[in-house]
């Protein structure tokens, strides 16, 4: 038994100074002078006691662009721990012409007995025909997989056309699944690529200014018709402008709900950083926005109109970078985040008043987990959940480096930037996996999460 | 103490099985397996235990077009606990050419010692001079009343004109409060009303089609203006159609959070009964709307537009509502409601899948306490919290009705509806207040609530 | 040299009482009195003397869906003459896999010493290559086609993906062309017919619902973005729905402006004809849509947000259209309309009073011209412009039958419709082709019109 | 007789190269090759042959703010002459408590007898009452005024509540007239002057910041909203920025199409001449905008959405200006603009290619005429209309200034701008009125045009 004192208890609805008792792997109660003859007793004065984070977009351990990213199951669960995140969900990547099947057992073979923290597997149907149409309904009702990535560029790799995207829809909303999307015109993107390209346009800036932003405004415009259409519960991830945010907005001006994530990074980098010679370190798809879009995405949040803030955490070492150094395309696409996506939400979000602790804990931890069926066992401070908890100063001041970092990837996206307030301490179904630094529980401690039907409502 | 034993407990966030320990007026602890030595107990099973609803617009024993609402702070408090609304807050009106202070020493009087709920006060501004300037301060720093109620209708009795209103609004943010607003085109209803009745259209339908949708979707649009360019935290109150949601959407797309809430009739009632030879028992301002605007006000719920579900609780007798019966404008305006707005939502919202019971306990309870500078005391099931909690059986039926009701009022807006789950008990700061039926407190146990200031965000 | 004397001479400005002088092939004069001495003179006292009328959306004796268009060259541009159409614009349709030039030759073949009226082609680009980019240029400055027809529907046949779109808007528009489009989604249409048939819903009805407003929305929106990046001058041809109509609107929004046509048939007919057991009559792609869209399209005309009204005419005899009477799909797509779309639109617009009798040229006549690369050589009543002239009777009333018509088909969409107002005349360069129904002109008058640059202002 | 040759003949709808015969005061032909035994020839060649400009906008000897405008009848008319503007519309303003009547035979007792060039009047209803009711009708029928003036700003001196607004549309509808509007809020601004004044805020500079953009796009909406209501055929005047655009957009959405005006000045300045010295004489209601409005506007124009270029002309001298030099508020409200909209529009429109030399004559001359009910006697070149005509050499270069500009006023907007295309020769009803800068017309020529019932079709 574990017992934490005196602490700030956050839920995504509730804030209050209380205890909280935890036996075995569940939170068994919640009060007031709460005393448990032989618990272990954990002193949180002054802290937050908050659900421990849920990452719904991480990419450990995958082959992309002829190399893999570069944590592991291991090394990415074990970082995301060290930020406060106790479960993530990684994407299972369809190989098009195989089955989902043959893809689920290439991931879980990399994954088995190498997770430190929780982690369930998204999906990804790239290749949608009548043997993986039969898959969707295996893979919900057996797998507990029961979201279904899909991209609306990377053609002729990744890439479903409308017709698949509206196939896919019909299947798994007749199962209660959800289909979740990575939305920009790859057509229009393929197209300005290789036009940068052949005008000699190679520098990492070029990256962005192949993806403008109506490439994204413009798909997630789409896909939200194709769900109203269909009427399966959607959701965009990484949505990072104004133009994709609108898309949701016009959404709701017929009665529709799309679900939309943003990434840390959106909230709080922007374009400019292109221009430097290291741009290389920022490429990712989307790539990021300008100052404007920024200031749309906090707004977006705080109208509830984005419901989850993750990473798209996908680090490649910067030698792998450099394979586009001379280049854009050729750089591999993704950045390292999943360590500190919470504490710098935390920061900029909560002790900046951009938005309340409770609003932090619905966009990190409880919103991930309802809209992908963990909840009520993760996502929230709830008795009979899972003791997923961080303990959280919201105070101290501490330094982001890449010569600290527990990330498996030689830099920073934010070299030396200062942040106020740390997570001390993060408790994974009732035990103390970190504290301090100190890592207290041993590789295979992290289990799979299979996860329920879905509905698209919270 | 008082030991509620194995309901479901539900709060914004939260789902689960537990025990709910109350020490004194407030929460103690919630957990599995309590036990308290001496705690009366209370088997929940089969129950939902939620938050005590919180009904942030009603209008009890208010002087109006020459009589008085029919339920005053006695009868109106009582039927709201019957019914599982904890707290109320309920509507001081300015007279035009004297202080805030004079209304609220009014109201004051009415309501004191006179309370079987908790209650607190709007302050309605219906002539911001000078001297209205200087009380703002003091109301919110005095008096715990820290909500501006304005009235773009009713021209020479409540109405201010938008000079005022941007002063105000100005004043209010100044000093933490929030401006509410009814938000209809006074001039316009008042030019077809005298137009309709010029022309002898004087049954209730006249009523409606002299405040059609665009007078609400034009005055709600020019409010989201004002606030936009003040920055003032600001609500919209009984918001009844598409076109003034829409003007909440629009002002989401520039980044502004304007929040809103609309009243239960508006859910499940149409204009369609102002045909009726009684329709005269919904003449309300605004007027019910048509079945698309139901439509997407349940949408708004769900997408976030609209945080919170009221009633505007105004019943006259149908003495009273006859004095109309030749002149649909003598019609005193308003009806019954304050009791069933918890259980007509969970009705037709929960138990009909178009909220989930999270949704529910945000819109009713835990969105109110929130905006309006209750939090955490009033809203939720915390620890610390007020004990205000209600044992809600969610598949009782039975049926409403004028005989069995317990407001003061000789009809319902509902005679004869059938509705699925029903309020078993209903616990006020640790005190069972209603228990099958039967009022274990006396009159006089309700309290006065004086609130924090407000932000505006959630 | 012809007299045309004491007519309403009316363009899309202008509308007096005047004599319009013509010598040659020209206009030479306007003006009161005029005389001419020798010129022919027709009296045109209590006439409108319009612009002849130029339809930009025909297809003649083109093979589709294994039969032809039952109108070819002569029997086409006949009819259009009969009704006051003295220019249209026919679609050459590259064939995937082969040059422009290729697809040009054969049209020629067909076309050329066939027409009775003057014709201009759109080359319809299916096939977007290196091969295919190279011909642009030549088109529009060697063969005087300076309009590019873009289908995003028709998957495997006509549509090309949005890569080859932005390409292909690129290359126009550094040359001085326009793209125009086909914008319906064919994905989601190929997938819904794909899902009907498998369902044996067969029937000309799910034509219908196998191309919902959505993917007409979707695809316009698309279009609309993918020309506002690349700047290009579009043009939506047949533009038949509400949400289609606010794509364009959304543009206008950001200060862009795209161009659009909608067709006669979709002001006056609706999706309640595909109940009818002959329901086959009407399908066409886009299919005829709703009552609300009908007002909407009126209000887009009006607006300016419509510029052009055409007819899409494409017919089938009815044992063709039999070929599908087990299976909508196998319907050929097209109906007859070229021969009536001034009288329907002058009898249900400018006589309802819908539109002035401005507009109506405008829509007819001077803005295709415009928009098209023909003005001031085409599209209106002004000195030195070619003398395609027509008198109608605007109080002459008849009734539409395939008993009476000269098109090529032995059904008509209208049957038995009354109209008022009627074509009594109609002028070609000069000469008198039509006159009460006798033509005066010989197969081979009519002539290929090579066009100019375009800029998309108008 | 004159005879105008070889000149380029532009109407709105029409562009070639013809002579116009001009037969006492109206235009009798228009052809190659005209000829006329004993006519006055002019030689056009190189030259624009269009029709005279129509400024529906312009303030002359009018009171207010205890002076008055400083162009009366006989200077403003024969500077906009030497401008190319042939015919304005004038301004009567109600004294509120007065008839309609009592205004009107005011202003006529100014203007009578001093008019160089034609003018019509607006009627400004400031005190819509049962009195003024009745004379709508007797404007409309007797006085040929069909256009109503109202203003929601001006508080206490010009502007009408709502109430009036509905009461004055409805009856202006049921008569043939038309409504327009200074769309401003009112109530806003007079807080925001106040607040400015009280913190010893007193440049120019507060001019604008008292009425931000926000005030325009809130009064434009609630305008819309209000003519949609009524039915009434409604235009908005001098529209500055894009807020106000997207209410007229807005309002296109629900099929509605409201008219609007911008000035000359709102597509050229920009509120950065606040900031100097002497920014007074920019200082008007609205003020001058960004650079992003003058962009949308530009967009309006080319869309349709914006119908006429006017220029609210109403100068006062810079002693008179100075009034106001240690208080923004008393700076009288206006400036110069009668003579320089025709040739600003040309220079930067036409000559920039923003515009074709079509939409130039449409919003400088047509569609005034026809949206005011003075087509086709006015703003066109057809047969048997007023010969109103100017010749503008579209190349020649000059500058302005005060120094050679014909308005009384002693300082220009645009001192030193230089622009391409000049007013060489502007005929008035078949008269040379200004021929190289000599006037060859008397005091007493110009008219006063009754003008006809209005539909706001156009």
């Amino acid at each position: 038994m574990l017992l934490i004192k005196n602490g700030t208890v956050v839920t995504a609805a509730d804030f209050h100074r209380a205890d909280v008792l935890i036996e075995g792997e569940h939170i068994k109660a919640i009060g007031h002078d709460l005393s448990a003859p032989g618990a272990e007793v954990i002193d949180a004065r002054g802290q937050f006691v908050l659900p421990g984070g849920i990452d719904p977009h991480v990419h450990l351990d995958m082959p992309f662009m002829g190399t893999s990213s570069s944590d592991n199951y291991e090394t990415g669960t074990l970082a995301a721990l060290h930020g406060g995140t106790t479960t993530v969900i990684d994407f299972v990547l369809q190989t098009q012409g195989k089955s989902l099947r043959h893809a689920l057992e290439a991931w879980q073979g990399r994954m088995n007995g190498n997770l430190y923290g929780d982690l369930s597997f998204h999906m990804a149907v790239t290749d949608f025909n009548d043997g993986t149409r039969k898959e969707v309904k295996e893979m919900i009702e057996q797998e507990g997989i029961t979201s279904f990535k899909t991209f609306m560029a990377y053609k002729g790799a990744l890439m479903i056309d409308d017709r698949q995207m509206v196939g896919l829809m019909q299947e798994v909303k007749q199962h209660g699944g959800m289909v979740i999307v990575h939305a920009t015109n790859g057509d229009m993107i393929d197209y300005l690529v290789q036009k940068h390209r052949s005008e000699g346009k190679l520098s990492p800036l070029y990256h962005y200014l192949s993806q403008p932003e109506i490439t994204e405004a413009e798909a997630s415009h789409r896909f939200a018709d194709m769900a109203s259409y269909t009427g399966v519960p959607a959701y965009i991830v990484h949505l990072t402008c104004e133009g994709a945010l609108n898309a949701v907005r016009d959404a709701a001006r017929r009665g529709q709900r799309v679900l939309a994530e943003t990434c840390i990074q959106y909230l709080l980098l922007d374009a400019s950083l292109y221009e430097r010679e290291d741009g290389a370190k920022w490429v990712m798809s989307p790539p990021l926005r300008e100052k404007k879009d920024q200031t749309q995405l906090w707004a977006g949040i705080e109208q509830g109109s984005l419901q989850v803030v993750a990473t798209d955490h996908c680090p490649f070492t910067w030698e792998k970078k450099l394979l586009g150094k001379d280049d854009f395309s050729k750089i591999p696409n993704g950045h390292p985040a999943i360590e500190h996506r919470m504490e710098l939400l935390f920061s900029e979000g909560v002790n900046k008043k951009r938005i309340s602790v409770n609003k932090f804990v619905e966009v990190t931890a409880t919103n991930p987990a309802k809209i992908f069926g963990m909840f009520p066992k993760k996502g929230t401070i709830g008795i009979g959940s899972d003791a997923d908890i961080i303990l959280l100063d919201p105070n101290e001041k501490h330094t982001l480096s890449a010569k600290t970092h527990h990330m498996n990837v030689d830099y920073s996206s934010y070299e030396g930037r200062e942040l106020t307030g740390k997570v001390k301490t993060t408790i994974l179904r009732g035990q103390v996996a970190v504290h301090n630094g100190e890592v207290r529980i041993k590789k295979g401690y992290g289990k799979f999460v299979k996860r329920n039907k879905v509905s698209g409502m919270l």
